[in-house]
Protein backbone atom coordinates (compact mmCIF):
# COMPACT_ATOMS: atom_id res chain seq x y z
CA UNK A 1 0.00 0.00 0.00
CA UNK A 2 1.22 3.17 -1.07
CA UNK A 3 2.61 6.28 1.59
CA UNK A 4 0.25 9.31 1.73
CA UNK A 5 1.66 10.78 4.61
CA UNK A 6 4.94 11.23 6.61
CA UNK A 7 5.00 11.91 10.46
CA UNK A 8 8.19 13.23 11.91
CA UNK A 9 9.39 12.82 15.07
CA UNK A 10 10.98 16.56 15.73
CA UNK A 11 13.32 17.04 19.40
CA UNK A 12 16.62 15.85 17.88
CA UNK A 13 15.50 14.49 14.15
CA UNK A 14 14.41 17.78 12.93
CA UNK A 15 15.58 20.38 15.23
CA UNK A 16 18.85 20.21 17.18
CA UNK A 17 17.54 20.75 20.96
CA UNK A 18 21.41 20.11 22.56
CA UNK A 19 23.03 22.98 20.23
CA UNK A 20 19.59 25.58 20.55
CA UNK A 21 19.57 25.17 24.50
CA UNK A 22 23.07 25.66 25.12
CA UNK A 23 23.19 28.53 22.54
CA UNK A 24 20.60 30.19 24.09
CA UNK A 25 22.18 29.64 27.70
CA UNK A 26 24.82 31.39 26.45
CA UNK A 27 23.45 34.10 24.59
CA UNK A 28 21.82 34.69 28.64
CA UNK A 29 24.89 34.42 30.33
CA UNK A 30 24.12 31.91 32.96
CA UNK A 31 27.14 30.87 34.92
CA UNK A 32 26.85 27.17 33.77
CA UNK A 33 28.50 24.71 31.40
CA UNK A 34 25.71 25.08 28.68
CA UNK A 35 25.65 21.75 27.22
CA UNK A 36 25.47 19.97 30.33
CA UNK A 37 22.75 22.20 31.64
CA UNK A 38 20.85 21.19 28.35
CA UNK A 39 21.12 17.75 28.92
CA UNK A 40 19.65 17.65 32.28
CA UNK A 41 17.13 19.47 31.22
CA UNK A 42 16.88 17.13 28.87
CA UNK A 43 17.30 14.26 30.93
CA UNK A 44 14.29 14.61 33.05
CA UNK A 45 11.76 14.38 29.96
CA UNK A 46 11.04 10.87 29.99
CA UNK A 47 10.51 10.44 33.72
CA UNK A 48 7.85 13.49 33.60
CA UNK A 49 6.02 11.94 30.50
CA UNK A 50 6.11 8.41 32.33
CA UNK A 51 3.75 9.91 35.01
CA UNK A 52 1.40 10.46 32.31
CA UNK A 53 1.82 7.63 30.74
CA UNK A 54 1.83 5.27 33.28
CA UNK A 55 -2.05 7.00 34.46
CA UNK A 56 -0.59 8.38 37.69
CA UNK A 57 -0.92 11.66 36.39
CA UNK A 58 -3.99 13.40 33.71
CA UNK A 59 -2.32 14.94 30.63
CA UNK A 60 -0.57 18.03 30.45
CA UNK A 61 1.30 19.72 28.12
CA UNK A 62 4.93 19.51 27.15
CA UNK A 63 4.95 23.33 27.74
CA UNK A 64 4.01 22.33 31.61
CA UNK A 65 6.72 19.39 32.00
CA UNK A 66 9.40 21.59 30.73
CA UNK A 67 8.67 23.72 33.40
CA UNK A 68 8.53 21.91 36.27
CA UNK A 69 11.82 20.07 34.85
CA UNK A 70 13.14 23.96 34.26
CA UNK A 71 12.42 24.62 38.08
CA UNK A 72 13.80 20.95 39.19
CA UNK A 73 17.23 21.68 37.76
CA UNK A 74 18.10 25.08 38.40
CA UNK A 75 18.53 24.70 41.69
CA UNK A 76 21.20 22.00 40.95
CA UNK A 77 22.73 24.24 38.83
CA UNK A 78 22.87 27.15 41.78
CA UNK A 79 20.39 29.15 39.62
CA UNK A 80 17.57 28.37 42.04
CA UNK A 81 17.00 32.19 42.41
CA UNK A 82 16.38 32.82 38.94
CA UNK A 83 13.07 35.23 38.96
CA UNK A 84 9.71 33.85 37.73
CA UNK A 85 9.15 35.45 34.19
CA UNK A 86 12.89 35.03 33.65
CA UNK A 87 11.74 30.87 33.91
CA UNK A 88 8.87 31.90 31.69
CA UNK A 89 11.19 33.25 29.05
CA UNK A 90 13.51 30.30 29.58
CA UNK A 91 10.78 27.68 29.18
CA UNK A 92 10.13 28.99 25.57
CA UNK A 93 13.61 27.91 24.26
CA UNK A 94 12.28 24.81 23.69
CA UNK A 95 9.51 26.88 20.93
CA UNK A 96 12.73 28.00 19.10
CA UNK A 97 14.89 25.15 18.47
CA UNK A 98 17.15 25.19 15.60
CA UNK A 99 16.38 22.59 12.52
CA UNK A 100 19.47 20.43 11.14
CA UNK A 101 21.10 21.81 8.52
CA UNK A 102 19.08 19.25 5.94
CA UNK A 103 15.83 19.51 7.40
CA UNK A 104 13.66 22.27 5.39
CA UNK A 105 15.57 21.52 2.64
CA UNK A 106 14.38 17.98 2.93
CA UNK A 107 10.64 18.72 4.46
CA UNK A 108 9.95 21.32 1.18
CA UNK A 109 10.81 18.25 -1.12
CA UNK A 110 9.17 15.80 0.93
CA UNK A 111 5.98 17.82 0.72
CA UNK A 112 5.85 17.64 -3.09
CA UNK A 113 4.70 13.98 -2.81
CA UNK A 114 3.44 13.53 0.98
CA UNK A 115 1.15 15.31 3.61
CA UNK A 116 3.43 15.99 6.59
CA UNK A 117 3.01 16.40 10.19
CA UNK A 118 5.03 16.55 13.58
CA UNK A 119 4.03 13.51 15.25
CA UNK A 120 6.15 14.57 18.51
CA UNK A 121 5.56 14.78 22.37
CA UNK A 122 5.57 18.68 21.40
CA UNK A 123 2.31 20.44 22.24
CA UNK A 124 0.34 22.48 19.41
CA UNK A 125 1.44 26.08 20.08
CA UNK A 126 5.02 24.94 20.88
CA UNK A 127 5.19 23.05 17.43
CA UNK A 128 3.69 25.84 15.02
CA UNK A 129 6.02 28.28 17.09
CA UNK A 130 9.23 25.93 16.08
CA UNK A 131 7.56 25.68 12.40
CA UNK A 132 7.17 29.90 12.32
CA UNK A 133 11.18 29.51 13.21
CA UNK A 134 12.43 26.65 11.06
CA UNK A 135 10.01 27.75 8.03
CA UNK A 136 8.43 24.30 8.25
CA UNK A 137 4.87 24.15 6.26
CA UNK A 138 2.70 21.28 8.11
CA UNK A 139 -0.11 20.06 6.65
CA UNK A 140 -1.49 19.54 10.15
CA UNK A 141 0.17 19.57 13.65
CA UNK A 142 -0.54 15.37 15.00
CA UNK A 143 1.40 14.28 18.13
CA UNK A 144 0.73 14.31 21.53
CA UNK A 145 -1.76 17.13 21.78
CA UNK A 146 -4.24 15.86 20.00
CA UNK A 147 -3.63 12.01 21.18
CA UNK A 148 -3.55 13.86 25.00
CA UNK A 149 -0.92 11.23 25.89
CA UNK A 150 2.61 10.88 24.67
CA UNK A 151 4.78 8.61 22.78
CA UNK A 152 5.45 5.67 22.50
CA UNK A 153 1.60 5.26 23.65
CA UNK A 154 0.00 3.38 20.42
CA UNK A 155 -2.98 5.74 20.63
CA UNK A 156 -0.37 8.51 19.70
CA UNK A 157 0.55 7.01 16.33
CA UNK A 158 -3.22 5.48 15.80
CA UNK A 159 -4.74 9.09 16.55
CA UNK A 160 -2.52 10.99 14.13
CA UNK A 161 -3.65 8.21 11.10
CA UNK A 162 -7.13 8.40 12.49
CA UNK A 163 -7.12 12.37 11.49
CA UNK A 164 -5.24 11.90 8.06
CA UNK A 165 -8.23 9.59 8.02
CA UNK A 166 -5.41 7.12 6.83
CA UNK A 167 -4.48 3.47 7.31
CA UNK A 168 -1.27 2.85 9.62
CA UNK A 169 0.24 1.36 6.80
CA UNK A 170 -0.37 4.58 4.46
CA UNK A 171 2.07 6.35 6.83
CA UNK A 172 5.21 6.62 7.66
CA UNK A 173 6.99 7.19 11.04
CA UNK A 174 10.34 9.23 10.49
CA UNK A 175 12.96 9.53 13.72
CA UNK A 176 15.88 9.37 15.09
CA UNK A 177 15.53 7.20 17.48
CA UNK A 178 15.19 3.60 17.14
CA UNK A 179 12.13 3.05 20.18
CA UNK A 180 9.84 5.29 18.21
CA UNK A 181 10.39 3.41 15.37
CA UNK A 182 10.00 0.15 17.13
CA UNK A 183 6.14 1.44 18.84
CA UNK A 184 5.04 3.25 15.46
CA UNK A 185 5.95 -0.25 13.75
CA UNK A 186 3.93 -1.87 16.23
CA UNK A 187 0.86 -0.19 15.45
CA UNK A 188 1.47 -0.77 11.35
CA UNK A 189 3.09 2.17 10.11
CA UNK A 190 5.81 2.17 8.15
CA UNK A 191 9.21 3.59 9.42
CA UNK A 192 12.22 5.22 8.10
CA UNK A 193 15.14 6.38 10.38
CA UNK A 194 17.52 9.16 10.45
CA UNK A 195 20.82 9.25 11.04
CA UNK A 196 21.87 12.09 13.47
CA UNK A 197 24.61 10.74 15.32
CA UNK A 198 25.23 14.01 17.02
CA UNK A 199 22.22 14.43 18.96
CA UNK A 200 23.57 14.06 22.58
CA UNK A 201 27.18 15.77 21.06
CA UNK A 202 29.80 14.66 18.98
CA UNK A 203 29.65 11.17 18.50
CA UNK A 204 26.57 10.28 21.00
CA UNK A 205 23.19 9.36 19.27
CA UNK A 206 21.98 7.34 17.09
CA UNK A 207 24.32 6.73 13.94
CA UNK A 208 21.99 3.76 11.94
CA UNK A 209 18.37 2.27 13.18
CA UNK A 210 18.93 -0.46 16.04
CA UNK A 211 15.88 -1.83 14.72
CA UNK A 212 14.32 -3.17 11.56
CA UNK A 213 12.62 -0.75 9.19
CA UNK A 214 11.80 0.14 5.92
CA UNK A 215 14.61 2.64 5.53
CA UNK A 216 17.43 4.02 7.07
CA UNK A 217 18.27 7.19 5.61
CA UNK A 218 21.49 9.62 6.32
CA UNK A 219 19.17 12.65 6.82
CA UNK A 220 15.71 14.01 5.17
CA UNK A 221 17.31 14.89 1.95
CA UNK A 222 18.56 10.99 1.78
CA UNK A 223 14.80 10.29 2.52
CA UNK A 224 13.12 12.52 -0.29
CA UNK A 225 15.58 10.74 -3.03
CA UNK A 226 14.83 7.28 -1.47
CA UNK A 227 10.82 7.89 -1.56
CA UNK A 228 10.92 9.62 -4.73
CA UNK A 229 8.05 8.68 -7.26
CA UNK B 1 -5.80 42.60 25.38
CA UNK B 2 -3.69 42.00 21.76
CA UNK B 3 -5.03 39.82 19.58
CA UNK B 4 -2.43 36.81 18.57
CA UNK B 5 -4.16 34.16 16.63
CA UNK B 6 -7.26 34.30 14.29
CA UNK B 7 -9.67 31.15 14.02
CA UNK B 8 -11.89 31.07 10.64
CA UNK B 9 -14.88 29.64 9.92
CA UNK B 10 -14.58 27.75 6.63
CA UNK B 11 -17.66 26.83 5.31
CA UNK B 12 -19.17 29.68 3.23
CA UNK B 13 -16.40 32.29 5.00
CA UNK B 14 -13.02 31.04 3.34
CA UNK B 15 -14.60 29.23 0.68
CA UNK B 16 -17.84 28.96 -1.66
CA UNK B 17 -19.12 25.49 -0.88
CA UNK B 18 -22.25 26.21 -2.71
CA UNK B 19 -20.73 27.22 -6.31
CA UNK B 20 -17.89 24.42 -5.61
CA UNK B 21 -20.35 21.70 -5.27
CA UNK B 22 -22.40 23.08 -7.71
CA UNK B 23 -19.78 22.80 -10.15
CA UNK B 24 -18.67 19.56 -9.37
CA UNK B 25 -22.35 18.18 -9.86
CA UNK B 26 -22.27 20.01 -13.38
CA UNK B 27 -18.67 18.48 -14.22
CA UNK B 28 -20.02 14.74 -13.32
CA UNK B 29 -22.98 15.77 -15.57
CA UNK B 30 -25.06 14.70 -12.76
CA UNK B 31 -29.17 14.96 -13.95
CA UNK B 32 -29.65 17.34 -11.63
CA UNK B 33 -30.27 21.31 -10.71
CA UNK B 34 -26.56 21.56 -9.48
CA UNK B 35 -27.69 24.39 -6.87
CA UNK B 36 -30.50 22.34 -5.57
CA UNK B 37 -28.68 19.71 -5.23
CA UNK B 38 -25.94 21.74 -2.97
CA UNK B 39 -28.44 23.34 -0.99
CA UNK B 40 -30.23 19.89 0.29
CA UNK B 41 -26.97 18.36 0.66
CA UNK B 42 -25.83 21.36 3.25
CA UNK B 43 -29.37 21.42 4.56
CA UNK B 44 -28.82 18.36 6.28
CA UNK B 45 -25.80 19.79 8.04
CA UNK B 46 -26.59 21.03 11.42
CA UNK B 47 -29.20 18.14 12.13
CA UNK B 48 -26.44 15.39 11.71
CA UNK B 49 -24.21 17.81 13.43
CA UNK B 50 -26.84 18.42 16.15
CA UNK B 51 -26.69 14.80 17.07
CA UNK B 52 -23.90 14.92 18.33
CA UNK B 53 -23.52 18.27 20.55
CA UNK B 54 -26.72 16.83 22.44
CA UNK B 55 -24.62 13.90 23.22
CA UNK B 56 -26.98 11.21 21.48
CA UNK B 57 -24.26 10.24 19.46
CA UNK B 58 -20.72 9.35 20.18
CA UNK B 59 -18.08 12.32 18.04
CA UNK B 60 -17.77 11.23 14.59
CA UNK B 61 -15.85 13.41 11.70
CA UNK B 62 -17.78 15.92 9.62
CA UNK B 63 -16.62 13.31 6.66
CA UNK B 64 -19.13 10.82 7.94
CA UNK B 65 -21.67 13.17 8.42
CA UNK B 66 -21.10 14.46 5.24
CA UNK B 67 -21.99 10.88 3.34
CA UNK B 68 -24.53 9.85 5.74
CA UNK B 69 -26.28 12.99 4.02
CA UNK B 70 -25.33 12.12 0.65
CA UNK B 71 -26.91 8.93 0.97
CA UNK B 72 -29.94 10.86 2.26
CA UNK B 73 -30.22 13.02 -0.78
CA UNK B 74 -29.44 11.33 -3.70
CA UNK B 75 -33.18 8.95 -3.52
CA UNK B 76 -34.84 12.50 -2.97
CA UNK B 77 -32.67 13.54 -6.48
CA UNK B 78 -33.31 10.41 -8.61
CA UNK B 79 -29.88 9.07 -7.88
CA UNK B 80 -30.32 6.09 -5.41
CA UNK B 81 -28.63 3.89 -7.79
CA UNK B 82 -25.34 5.55 -7.30
CA UNK B 83 -22.40 2.92 -6.86
CA UNK B 84 -20.53 3.28 -3.95
CA UNK B 85 -17.46 4.18 -5.58
CA UNK B 86 -19.01 7.24 -6.78
CA UNK B 87 -20.64 8.39 -3.54
CA UNK B 88 -17.30 8.13 -1.84
CA UNK B 89 -15.32 10.10 -4.89
CA UNK B 90 -18.48 12.39 -5.10
CA UNK B 91 -18.20 12.65 -0.88
CA UNK B 92 -14.73 14.36 -1.49
CA UNK B 93 -15.75 17.36 -3.04
CA UNK B 94 -15.66 18.96 0.38
CA UNK B 95 -12.06 18.62 0.66
CA UNK B 96 -12.14 20.83 -2.73
CA UNK B 97 -13.83 23.55 -2.18
CA UNK B 98 -12.91 26.90 -3.83
CA UNK B 99 -11.80 29.60 -2.26
CA UNK B 100 -13.68 33.15 -2.38
CA UNK B 101 -11.71 35.55 -4.38
CA UNK B 102 -9.98 37.50 -1.59
CA UNK B 103 -9.24 34.81 0.89
CA UNK B 104 -5.75 33.48 -0.23
CA UNK B 105 -4.40 36.87 -0.41
CA UNK B 106 -6.39 38.26 3.06
CA UNK B 107 -4.80 34.84 3.97
CA UNK B 108 -1.32 35.77 3.47
CA UNK B 109 -1.22 39.04 4.78
CA UNK B 110 -2.90 38.21 8.27
CA UNK B 111 -0.41 35.69 8.56
CA UNK B 112 2.50 38.21 8.72
CA UNK B 113 1.37 39.33 11.89
CA UNK B 114 -1.40 36.66 13.63
CA UNK B 115 -1.08 32.94 14.38
CA UNK B 116 -4.05 30.91 11.75
CA UNK B 117 -6.24 28.15 12.13
CA UNK B 118 -9.34 26.97 11.23
CA UNK B 119 -12.08 26.70 13.18
CA UNK B 120 -14.38 24.70 11.32
CA UNK B 121 -16.60 21.77 12.09
CA UNK B 122 -14.92 20.17 9.03
CA UNK B 123 -12.44 17.17 10.07
CA UNK B 124 -8.57 17.47 9.88
CA UNK B 125 -8.01 15.56 6.50
CA UNK B 126 -10.57 17.68 5.15
CA UNK B 127 -9.08 20.91 6.00
CA UNK B 128 -5.65 19.79 5.03
CA UNK B 129 -7.00 18.84 1.86
CA UNK B 130 -8.39 21.68 1.22
CA UNK B 131 -5.30 24.12 2.05
CA UNK B 132 -3.49 22.28 -0.26
CA UNK B 133 -6.18 22.62 -2.88
CA UNK B 134 -6.33 26.36 -2.05
CA UNK B 135 -2.65 27.23 -1.33
CA UNK B 136 -3.87 28.08 2.87
CA UNK B 137 -1.16 28.51 5.11
CA UNK B 138 -2.47 27.55 8.66
CA UNK B 139 -0.25 27.42 11.95
CA UNK B 140 -2.58 24.16 12.92
CA UNK B 141 -5.85 22.71 12.13
CA UNK B 142 -7.74 23.57 15.24
CA UNK B 143 -11.95 22.96 15.44
CA UNK B 144 -14.14 20.13 16.04
CA UNK B 145 -11.91 17.04 15.34
CA UNK B 146 -9.38 18.56 17.89
CA UNK B 147 -12.20 19.35 20.45
CA UNK B 148 -14.34 16.04 18.90
CA UNK B 149 -16.86 17.98 19.34
CA UNK B 150 -19.37 20.77 16.86
CA UNK B 151 -19.18 24.22 16.76
CA UNK B 152 -21.37 25.81 18.59
CA UNK B 153 -21.06 24.53 21.35
CA UNK B 154 -18.04 26.52 23.44
CA UNK B 155 -15.78 23.76 24.35
CA UNK B 156 -14.57 23.94 21.12
CA UNK B 157 -13.89 27.22 21.23
CA UNK B 158 -12.07 26.93 23.95
CA UNK B 159 -9.94 24.40 23.04
CA UNK B 160 -8.65 25.74 20.21
CA UNK B 161 -7.49 28.71 22.60
CA UNK B 162 -5.79 26.59 24.55
CA UNK B 163 -3.91 24.49 21.72
CA UNK B 164 -2.60 27.90 21.19
CA UNK B 165 -1.75 28.72 24.81
CA UNK B 166 -3.97 31.81 24.50
CA UNK B 167 -6.47 33.38 26.27
CA UNK B 168 -9.77 33.40 24.49
CA UNK B 169 -9.49 37.61 24.30
CA UNK B 170 -6.30 36.42 22.86
CA UNK B 171 -8.34 35.01 20.11
CA UNK B 172 -10.49 36.14 17.30
CA UNK B 173 -13.01 34.47 15.60
CA UNK B 174 -13.68 35.32 11.99
CA UNK B 175 -16.90 34.32 10.08
CA UNK B 176 -19.65 35.28 8.40
CA UNK B 177 -22.32 33.79 10.24
CA UNK B 178 -23.58 35.75 13.26
CA UNK B 179 -24.40 32.35 15.33
CA UNK B 180 -20.83 31.35 14.96
CA UNK B 181 -19.34 34.76 16.34
CA UNK B 182 -22.02 35.01 19.14
CA UNK B 183 -21.08 31.63 20.66
CA UNK B 184 -17.20 32.51 20.29
CA UNK B 185 -17.86 35.58 21.83
CA UNK B 186 -19.67 34.63 24.78
CA UNK B 187 -16.91 32.20 25.98
CA UNK B 188 -14.48 35.77 25.20
CA UNK B 189 -12.96 35.41 22.31
CA UNK B 190 -13.07 38.62 19.77
CA UNK B 191 -15.23 38.77 16.77
CA UNK B 192 -14.51 39.75 12.96
CA UNK B 193 -17.70 39.62 10.48
CA UNK B 194 -17.08 38.88 7.14
CA UNK B 195 -19.34 39.92 4.30
CA UNK B 196 -20.47 36.90 2.16
CA UNK B 197 -24.13 38.19 0.97
CA UNK B 198 -24.15 35.28 -1.83
CA UNK B 199 -23.22 32.35 -0.08
CA UNK B 200 -26.87 30.14 -0.28
CA UNK B 201 -27.27 32.29 -4.00
CA UNK B 202 -27.32 35.71 -5.62
CA UNK B 203 -28.77 38.21 -2.52
CA UNK B 204 -28.66 35.24 0.25
CA UNK B 205 -25.95 35.60 2.89
CA UNK B 206 -25.19 37.74 5.90
CA UNK B 207 -24.20 40.97 4.13
CA UNK B 208 -23.45 42.58 7.71
CA UNK B 209 -23.47 41.53 11.14
CA UNK B 210 -26.40 40.80 13.18
CA UNK B 211 -25.08 41.06 16.55
CA UNK B 212 -22.70 42.75 18.43
CA UNK B 213 -19.01 42.01 16.93
CA UNK B 214 -15.35 43.72 17.25
CA UNK B 215 -15.47 44.24 13.49
CA UNK B 216 -17.30 43.87 10.45
CA UNK B 217 -14.96 43.85 7.11
CA UNK B 218 -16.59 43.68 3.74
CA UNK B 219 -13.71 40.51 3.27
CA UNK B 220 -10.52 38.99 4.41
CA UNK B 221 -8.66 41.92 2.40
CA UNK B 222 -10.36 44.74 4.40
CA UNK B 223 -9.81 42.65 7.80
CA UNK B 224 -6.10 42.53 7.47
CA UNK B 225 -5.91 46.26 6.87
CA UNK B 226 -8.09 47.14 9.59
CA UNK B 227 -6.36 44.90 12.00
CA UNK B 228 -2.71 46.13 10.40
CA UNK B 229 -0.63 46.86 13.32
Amino acid sequence: MAIRALFFDVFGTLVDWRGSIAREVRRLGLPVEAEAFADAWRDAYQPAMEAVRSGARGYVKLDVLHRENLDLILPRFGLGGMPEADRQALNLVWHKLDAWPDTVAGLRKLRETFRLAPMSNGNIALMADMARHNGFHWDAILGADVARDYKPKPGVYLAGCDAFSLKPEECMMVAAHSSDLLAAAAVGLKTAHIARPNEHGPGKGEAGPECPVDIAAADLLDLAERLRP
